[in-house]
C-alpha cells in the first residue's frame, strides 16, 4: 500500500509556555498541514506515503520539505516554486483560555498553483490510495480544480480515494464558492469519508435530529446511499471539559453496522492541533492491518490520544507507542 | 472616563518552567505592582489610563515605562528619580507546593520619596477617577501620607476614589504604623471598595460572624453605614483545590443589594498572580459600560478568570477576548 | 519639533544564535520598517514622534503598534484593519557568510491601502517634520500615490520634508513602475535627503564618475542644483571586512560644503540591520541640537555605529548613550 | 548522625517541554541515581550527609561531584577515575502517554569498578548509618561483591544499615546473577527496608495474597520472621490516574504494627522520577526527629508529594518546606 | 553518480553559548560522524547519497536516523539494532580557551557490530564510489574489518574508493592495533585521499623535510608512487590565529601537478567542527562538476569556509550558497 | 595553606545574548563577589578555601552558599541572616558600545552587618591567609571596621594577609569615608598588594610620573617603604582595543625587583567581569606553587586570559586547564 497525499503544508508559528501571541518576543515554529498530518502520522507508523504538495523555493519551503522527510514521507512529489508559504499563527490556550489560530496563507505557492500544472499520471505513478481533504478545495479556484482532478485521476486509475471532510466555512466564504458542488464531485470518489453528522448534513443539504451514535448512524446511512462507492465512515465526538481535558469518542460506520468506542478522558492536553488528522491517520493504519470498523476506530482514538500529548501538529508515534498505549499503564517505562 | 491610578510599579522575577528559584541561572521578568495591573487591565480593555508612580532613573526604571506604555498606559506622570526599584522573586507552585514570594521592595525609589513631592494638582489634572490600593499606605510613611494627600485631593476637585483593600500585615508591621486609622483616612473618600468581610472587619475594628454571602453582606452593611460615600464594595471568594486549579465567586454589594455569581472553576492555572487586580479592572470596566452589580461583578469574574491563563501580573486582554470568554466554548477558535 | 513618519510596519523573524533558517524551530521576533526604526531612533532620544501607518487589525499588529509605543513613539495615527501584516525572514551570517533576507511582504494591508484612505489633514495635524522612504513608493502604485500625496500635504501646510532613498530594486521592478519620476515628485518637496551618489545618479540619471569624497561632492552639488528646496544630504560609506566587523564613514553635505567624518572600524557587529535608519536618525537628531554638518555627520556615525551592537532593527540608544560614546572609552562602565 | 550513600550517580537527559527525545535537538541535564537523591534529600534537610561512588575523571564526573556539593552533600568520598558516566535518557510523558526512559549505563566507572578497590575503612569512617539500594547489586558481579562488603563491614563496625529494593529486572538478567541470594545478603544487615509486599515476596520466595494494607501487614511480619535484624519496613502505594495526577499513600511497619496514612491526591506533577527516594529520605528524615511509624510515615508521604512538583530527580526541600507543606494551605505565600 | 558512506554516526552533546561543559545544566544536541558529515554536504549540495551504518534500536538511533534523512542523505542501508549510540561532549572554545572533546563512544553498535555481518552485496548495490575514512578501522578489529571488507567489495565492483586520514592516535591507542598495515590495505583501494604530509608520512613510515606547499608536494609524489590506484591527494594547511579566526589555505595533488589555493582568512568562526569533513565534500563536488585539481581546491576551500559559519557537525549549504560566496559580497543579501 | 575569603557575596543579573537590559524580560544569574570569585578561582584551582560573608536568610542567600559549595569553597563560615541580597545589573557590552553595571546593593544583609558581630577567633580558625579587598570597607562604616578588626585579627594570629585595591570612587563617595586612612590600616597589615601605580598614589598622596613599567616601578618601590610588611605587588596593564578584544600584561613586583610579561592580545572575549579576580588568583596559585615573581605573573596572566573566555564573575579552570594554555595550541583539544 502506498499512500498518496494532496494538500497544503504550512508553517504554523506559536508563542512559548501559555504566552499571548508576541507577548515576548519568540516564536516556535512547526511543518503544518491537515493532509500533511496524517501522512506523517501514517509515515511514523511504518506505511509508505508520499506528499504531493508546493512549497517555496525559499528556505522556508525546503525546511518544510526537509521536515516531512525526516519524518520518513516521500517528498520527491513537492515542487519548489518562486512564491510564498502558507502560515499560521497559533496562541496556544490554558485554564479557560481558548486556543486562537490567525491565518495568513492567502495567496501561497499552493494555493495560486494553475490546476492546470500538477501532472497527475506522474504524481500518482505507483499510489494505491489518494488522500484528501476539504481543506484543498476549499482555498480557491485553482485547488478546488486540482481537488477534483486528483480525485478523478485516482478514481480512474483505481486507486482508492478516502477524503477528510474539515469544512472551514471562512475559507469557503472568501471566494465565490460551491462548497457542496465541489465537495460532491469529490466524496463521490471516496470509499472512505471522515465526518461527522454535520459534514454530511452540509453535504446532503438536511439535518440530523436525533442525538449521539443514532444521529450520527443515520446520517452515516444518508451517506452511504448518495454516495455507492463510500464503504467506512469515521468521526470523532469530542466534549471539551476545559482547554486541557477533553473526552473523546470514536466511531466507524460501516453499511454494515458501526462502532462506537468508549468515551476517553484525555487530560493534560498539551497540543490538541492535529488531533483530527492523528485520528485518521490512526483509523486507515487501524484498516490496513487487516481491522475491521472496531479496530479501525479503536486505532484511531488511540492515535488521537497520544497525539494530544505531543507538541506540534501531526502524530509522531510508532507501533511500539501504540501498542504501549494499548497495554495500558502510565507509570514510567523504563 | 480617564483613570489614574498611583501605586509603585516592581519588577518580579521568577524562575523558568516549575524550577524552584535559582535552581537553574536563568529569571523571567515581569513588569508588577497592584495598581498598574488594574490600569494595564483596563487599558488593554481600551480606556483611558494614567499611572501616577515614581521609577528609578536607570534602564530598569525606563523598561518599566516602556512596558506601561507598550500595554497602552500614560505614563507621562511616571517620575523618574535617583534610586533603586522595588523587587520581588516569586516561584511559581505546582501540584501541592505553594508559590512562594520573596519580597525585596524596602528603600525603593517610590516608597522613600517624600509626600510634598507629589504635585497633585498637575498629576491628577483631567482625571475623573483615581484609583488606590492598601499597598502604597503600607509601605511607610511617605506613601501613607501621599496616598491620603492624593485621596484628599481627588475628593476636593470631584474625582471620583475608588480602593482596594490588599491588605497586607507584613508591610504594616515593619513599621510605626495605623492602618485602620490610615485606611479610615483613605476610604472615607471612596465610592467603590475592593474588599471582603476581613478588610471591612479590620478597618471596623468588628468580627462578621455567619458564613459565605450572608456575612459579606452583613460586612458590606456595616461599610456603607461607616462610609456615607461608598456606593459600592467588590470581592471574590477563592477556594484553592490545589495550586493549579481553584474555584471562585464574585460579589458586588451595593447599598440596594448585592450580586453573587455562581462558583466557577479555574483549571489550568498559569499564574495566579495579579487575578485580584484583574477582578477590580473588570469590575470597573463592567461598571462603566452602564453595568450593575451583576454585570460588575461577571465582567470581574470574567477577567480574572482569563488573567489566571496568562504569565505576568496583568491582565492583556481586550474586549473581544472578554466577549468570546462569555461566549463559551473552550475548543480552537480559528 | 514633532516628527511624522509614514511607511510600512513588519515583523521579522530570524533564528536564534547563528543557525541558519530553521535549522532548529525556533524564531525571534523584532519590530521592523525603516521608517518605523527611524521614528524609533529619534523617540529614544528624547524627541516628540509620530508615526503614521496601517497594520492588521489581529494581534500581529496589535503586537507592532504595542512595540513602537514601548519605544516612545506615538501611535494613534497607526490604523489597525483587517488583512496581513508584511513579514521578512532574516538569516543572520556569521564569518564568510552573509545574512540573508527572505521578504514575505506582499499584500500587506499597508500595501494595499487605498491612496485615498489616507486624510493627511488629520496625519499631520500638528507635525513639524514628515520623513519618508524610498520603499514606500517601491511597495505599489497605491502607496506610491500615498507617499507623493503626503508630500505634497506636508509642503502644502509648511511642513518640512526629509527623504531617505532606500532604493529597492527588486520592489520597483515588481510591477509597472516609473521609479525616477515618482522619486522625482517626492525629493522636489525635501529639504534633506539620505542618499549617496548611486542614489542620486539614479535619480538625475547620470553617473558620477572619480572617487570617494569627490565623487560625492559632485553628486550632492547636482542634486542641490536639480532640487532647489534640498539643502542637506548625508551618506555614509560601508567598507565590508567581514560579516562582523566593517568600516563606516559618515558624510554631509550642504550647500555650502561638506563633513566626511573619520573611517571609524564597527567590529563585533551583532546586527547590522537599520544601521542606515540609525544613521538617520542620529543625523536629524545632530541638527536638531543646533548642529551644523559636522556635528549631524558626527551623530549619524556615532548613531549607526551603536545600532550595531544591539538586536533587532531600530536603535534604542539614548542621549546618555550618545554621550558615553562621544566620551570614548570601551571599558566596564560601572 | 551521619549517613553514608553508596551508589551510583548518573547523568539523565532529557528533552524539553513536553517533547519526544530529540523532537528538537536540545537536552535538559539532572544528576541522578537512587542513593544520591535520598543522600540530596537529606542534605536539604539539613542532615549530615556523605556520598560513596565512583565518576568518570572528566568534566561530567566533575559536574556530578559539583551539584552533589551544591546540595550540601559531602562528596570527598566518590571517587573520580577514567572511564564513563552512566547516562539515562527521560522522555517525560504527558496526558495519556507514559514517560520512557533509554538506559545507557553499562560499562560505567562505577559499574566495572574491582570490588577491592573500595576501602571501606576509610569510606565508612564516622558513619553511623549506611544506606543501600537494590540498583547497586543488580549492576554487576562488581557492584555486587561492593554492596555485599559494603554491608559487612558496617555491619561490624556497628553501623546500622538501611536497604532499599529498587528492584530492576531488566539490570539483573542482564547478567548471570542471583538476585535473591544477593538481596538476603544484603538484607539480613539491614534494621530498615524500604519495600511493598512485591519485593519481600521476591526475597522470601513466595506470594503474599490478600489485599490493600492487609496483604503489605503479612508481608512485613513474614520479612520481620526472616531477618531478625529488621525492625522497620516502609512503602507506598501509589496509583497513577493518569501521568500528571497520581493517588499516593504511605505505610510504615515495625515489629510492633503498622501505620497507613491517608491517600494523598498529587496532582499536577511535575517530575515523578525520583519520587520513591524523596519518600525513602522523608521516613528517614521523619525517624531522626524522634518520630514514630506514624512520623516517619507522614514525612515520607510529604517529601515524597513535594518531590513530584519539581523538576529533576531529588528532593531539594528544606525542613522549611515541609512545616509550610504540613501547615496546608496552596495558595500564595508572601 | 552516487556516493555511500561507511561509518558510525553519533550524537554530540555540547554546552550552550561560551559555557563550558555543564556549566548550566543544558545541552545542545547535533548529529555527527566523520563520513555522515561529508555525506550531508554532499546531499545538501544536491548528489544522491547513501549512508551505510549501525545506530541503536532506540529513540536515539531514530533521531539520527531521521536527521540524515532531513538533510537528504539515502538512509535505508542504515541498521538499527540493539546497543548503544556512540556520543561525545563538546565544549566549544572561546579567545584563548581551546574547544574540548569528551568522547564516550566506546561498545556503541556500530564498533561492535561483527565484520560479517554486513552484506556488502545489498549495501553498496548501484552506489559508484564508496567513501571511508580512517575513524571507522580505528574504532577496533570488528570495524577495521569491516573497513577493508568494504574497500575490497566497492574495488571488486569496479567502484571508485575515497579515503580521508582523520588520524585519530588515542583511538587506535586503544586496542592491539596495527593502523599502518590496516590503513594500507585500505589507501590501496582509493583513487582520491584526503591528507597531508603527516598522513602520508605515517602510511609509508618516513618522514618529509622542508617547508609548506613543497613538503606536500614531495609528500603527494611518494604517495603516487606507493598507491597505483591514487590519483588525486587533497588537504589543508590551517593556521589557528584565535580560537575564533583561522586561516585555511587548500591544495590538491594529482600525478600532474598540484594546485594551492590563496590563504583565506576565516573570522568570526561560529564552529568548527567539521571543517575538514565540509572540506571532503566541496573536493568531491568540485571533481562532479568536471572540475580539475584547482576546481576542487576552490570548492573545498569554499565550503570548509562556509562550514565554519554553521552550529553542528556538517555542512548544510547549497549551489546558491556556493555560487554566492564565489561572488562575494558580504552585506546583506536581500 | 587554607585560604579565607572575606567580602560580599551578590547576584548579577544580565541580559541575554546582547541585548540591552530587559529587552525581552529574561535575566541570565550569576553569583558574584570581588573576594568569591578569588576564592572560586582558587577552589578550581584545588586549593583550601573558605568563604566569611552574610548573606539573605532566604532562597536567594541559599542558592549563593550553594554555588559557592559547587565550586569547593567551604561555605560553613557563612551566615545567613534576615535582610537583603545585594544585586548588580550587567548590561555586557558588544563592539562599540561598552558594559554597564547598574548596582543595587545598599542595605545588603552583608553591609549592614554591626562589625561587632563577625566572631574572628572562630571565623579565622585554621586559616594562614585572609585575603581582603577595597570593596568591604568602601561599603559603609559597618564593614570599614569589620574588615580592618578582620586583618588586625588574622595580624595576631600570624595569619598572611593580601589586599586587592579594587577602589570604587562611588561607594566610598556615598558616605562620610576616609578612604586613604582606612585602607591604609589594611595594607600595613597585608604581604601582597594587588595595585597598581593609581591605587598606589591613592593611598601614599603623591602622583607617580613616567610612563609604564618605570613608572609601576617607582609606585611598587613607594610602597615598599611604606609598608614594611609587604613583599610583592600585582598589577595588571590592560589596553581595551574593543570591546571583545583586549591587550593585557601582567607585573609582579617584589622588594628585589619586578617582572612584566609579554602583553597578551585576549580577543574574543565573552566576559570581562572578574578579570582582575582571576589575576589575583593566578598569581596567589602561581607563588603557591613555590614559584617566584616570573611564575606569579604568568599565572595571573593565564588565568585572567581563561577567565576572559568564560560567563559569569569566576574563574572556574582546573590546574589541567592552565596547564594546556601553558601549552598553547587552539585548535580543538580532542
Amino acid at each position: 500500500m502506498t499512500f498518496a497525499f494532496f494538500g497544503e503544508m504550512m508553517l504554523r508559528l506559536s508563542p512559548p509556555g501559555r504566552e499571548l501571541l508576541l507577548q515576548t518576543p519568540k516564536l516556535d515554529v512547526a511543518i503544518a498541514g491537515a493532509e500533511a498530518n496524517v501522512a506523517t502520522g501514517l509515515a511514523c507508523l511504518g506505511h509508505d506515503v508520499r506528499m504531493i504538495s508546493a512549497v517555496a523555493d525559499n528556505p522556508l519551503g525546503a525546511a518544510t520539505i526537509g521536515e516531512l522527510r525526516r519524518r520518513g514521507v516521500d517528498t520527491r512529489h513537492v515542487i519548489a516554486e518562486p512564491g510564498r508559504m502558507g502560515l499560521y499563527f497559533l496562541t496556544p490556550g490554558a485554564g479557560l483560555r481558548a486556543s486562537e489560530i490567525v491565518y495568513d496563507r492567502a495567496n501561497s505557492v499552493f494555493a495560486t498553483r494553475s490546476a492546470d500544472a500538477w501532472d497527475w499520471d506522474a504524481l500518482l505513478d505507483g499510489a494505491t490510495r489518494l488522500h484528501l481533504s476539504g481543506i484543498t478545495p476549499a482555498l480557491g479556484p485553482n485547488t478546488a480544480a486540482a481537488a477534483i482532478a486528483a480525485a478523478e485521476a485516482a478514481s480512474a486509475r483505481g486507486i482508492a480515494v478516502s477524503f477528510d471532510g474539515n469544512y472551514r466555512a471562512k475559507l469557503w466564504e472568501a471566494w465565490d464558492s460551491d462548497p457542496r458542488g465541489v465537495l460532491t464531485q469529490l466524496i463521490r470518489h471516496a470509499d472512505i469519508l471522515f465526518g461527522n453528522h454535520r459534514d454530511i448534513s452540509l453535504l446532503l443539504g438536511k439535518p440530523f435530529s436525533g442525538d449521539g451514535p443514532d444521529r450520527r448512524r443515520e446520517a452515516a446511512e444518508a451517506a452511504f446511499a448518495a454516495f455507492p462507492k463510500l464503504h467506512l465512515i469515521a468521526s470523532t465526538a469530542r466534549h471539551v471539559d476545559d482547554v486541557d481535558s477533553h473526552r473523546i469518542a470514536a466511531r466507524v460506520d460501516t453499511r454494515d453496522g458501526g462502532h462506537q468506542t468508549e468515551e476517553l478522558r484525555v487530560s493534560g492536553i498539551v497540543d490538541r492541533i492535529g488531533g483530527g488528522d492523528a485520528f485518521a491517520a490512526g483509523v486507515l493504519h487501524g484498516l490496513l492491518d487487516g481491522g475491521d470498523a472496531r479496530a479501525a476506530a479503536e486505532a484511531g482514538l488511540a492515535l488521537t490520544a497520544l497525539k494530544h500529548s505531543l507538541p506540534g501538529d501531526a502524530s509522531l508515534f510508532t507501533r511500539a507507542d501504540l501498542a504501549a498505549f494499548a497495554e495500558g499503564g502510565l507509570d514510567v517505562r523504563r
